[in-house]
């Protein structure tokens, strides 16, 4: 069972209107809500990969309720964790032409007891998975070490992790010796204070996080493809450019490359099924969808070789 | 005490963001919720300026314990009706450059059943009310006939009524005879389905509002005053420029007049009451909000004369 915490769970509202206008009142035509976050989508994605899966998480007051009732209904294990503020909302705003808007609440601040209740929590979730997916911001009020506890706590009781984060949370947790450390250019960025341009510069702030603790390291760019550090080799994965909807698509990859090291398969092949779930990603409107039938048809068109040799197909 | 149904509570959220930019994504620097409606704000102006009164009105799923908590920690009682759709929000965007840009859902469809079970809930409140202040739109699957039912409950029991509505919900309440029907110009025009521009031309909507079956009929005009047709005569009240916030200013109106009129005070004097409170409710940047010395100081430059005659210092 693949465990994903999500530590700053969001309601993700959807609104639709006709125009965005600043200064105006919208009339909101269509209105859904769904629990979000990284570990959320990721959690999403295992179970419609036909992976076993359960959210964790840490969700403001009220929320708790509506979160477990929506994630059940979609077919998910969950074992959430309530605070004490006030549940996270992010909304964002689509209009018909095509724009879309958002706005990103910063969520409740956690207090340091219930950090500590809710890392006790997930110690008690560990005896089930086979894998940690860590992934997406703390909240404000967390200490920096805070996913640097969990990544101890599972790596002491042999459960390989991915982390996915960014900034010093990000380094804090590398620290711990997590399997992957899982991030896009703009993150790597924020944890090495510092821009990230070629995929030589990207290779090298890979090394870096190595270096700070991670075994293997994986910068996903867009529509660049990706660059995998593994103990050995370094690897680069491309594809065809591929249009879509990209929110989600990096959840989609970590989720594909967990349900992959989680089986025992090798890191390459994890890129390969992780690069092909994100492409895949891309044709669903909404983030945390994947059809294993697109993973499919996208793994066909992902190339990996290794980085700086000739190309060779997977 | 002054009994405020609102039919469509909503939890207002306002963010406060650098500066809005459609197709962007921004991280909300601040966020606030409070329980909004516009009986909500009538009954939070009551407060304010000395009144008793209890916020009653229908609220969707999850929202109750929320709205209660804030409603009571603000000093109001309260007697909501949870139904089983989920809780209407609205989320107001201010920039830092003063732009307000909102979004306003339309709340959870309520069925017939809920409806009945909602009247019968209002109908237990009503021996404690002297007054009672209907305010604000239907939420969707409520009957036409709605406010009607609840107008007849009130004056039944000889429980004067304040409707503060628009288009077919308060024709249909007017049918009942409410003491006051009270509207702004762009809610008369949705009432009466044509658009009115003179103070003339309001004359003659209020006359056709009061045919219908209200006995006296506000209309407020902005920074134009306001218009109000009595029993025996019409009357036009003006005041002095003044900038500020205009979003719940009508509330104050209505909660000034609705205080006036349940203390047996005559109807000249409710509409001086209203348009004060209105003017002093400017001075603050969130709605339902206005302070008693405030509304004294606006009552000195309120004027009210007989419409078509000579103006008068009040």
């Amino acid at each position: 069972m693949i465990l994903t915490v999500t530590s700053n769970i969001a309601l993700d509202r959807t609104y639709v209107v006709d125009r965005l206008e600043a200064g105006a009142v919208h009339k909101v035509r269509l209105a859904f809500a769904q629990t979000g976050g990284k570990g959320v989508n990721v959690s999403r994605n295992v179970a419609e990969l036909g992976g076993a899966t359960v959210v964790s998480g840490l969700v403001g007051a009220g929320g708790l309720e509506l979160a477990e009732l929506e994630l059940r209904a979609a077919g998910l294990d969950c074992a959430l964790y309530e605070v004490a503020g006030e549940t996270r909302q992010t909304v964002t705003v689509t209009a018909s032409d095509g724009t879309t808007t958002a706005f990103d609440e910063a969520g409740p601040t956690v207090t340091d007891t219930e950090w500590c209740s809710f890392e006790e929590h997930v110690r008690g979730l560990l005896d089930r998975a086979s894998m940690l997916v860590l992934a997406g911001s703390l909240p404000p009020g967390a200490p920096d070490e805070a996913l640097q506890h969990l990544v101890a706590a599972a790596t002491d009781r042999e459960v390989a992790v991915i982390v996915d984060s960014r900034g010093n949370a990000m380094r804090a947790a590398l620290a711990a010796g997590p399997l992957v450390a899982k991030l896009n250019r703009a993150e790597l960025s924020e944890t090495l204070g510092r821009s990230f341009g070629t995929d030589d510069e990207v290779v090298e702030g890979a090394r870096e996080l190595r270096d700070l603790g991670a075994h293997n390291v994986i910068v996903t760019l867009g529509a660049g493809g990706a660059i995998g550090l593994g103990s050995d080799e370094i690897w680069k994965v491309a594809h065809p450019p591929a249009a879509g909807n990209p929110i989600g698509a990096g959840d989609a990859f970590t989720a594909a490359a967990a349900m992959t090291l989680a089986a025992g398969r090798p890191f390459p092949e994890a890129l390969l099924e992780g690069a092909a779930a994100g492409v895949a990603s891309l044709r669903s409107p909404t983030a945390g969808h994947v059809e294993a039938a697109d993973v499919r048809a996208a793994a066909l068109q992902v190339e990996i070789h290794e980085y700086g040799k000739a190309t060779t197909r997977a």
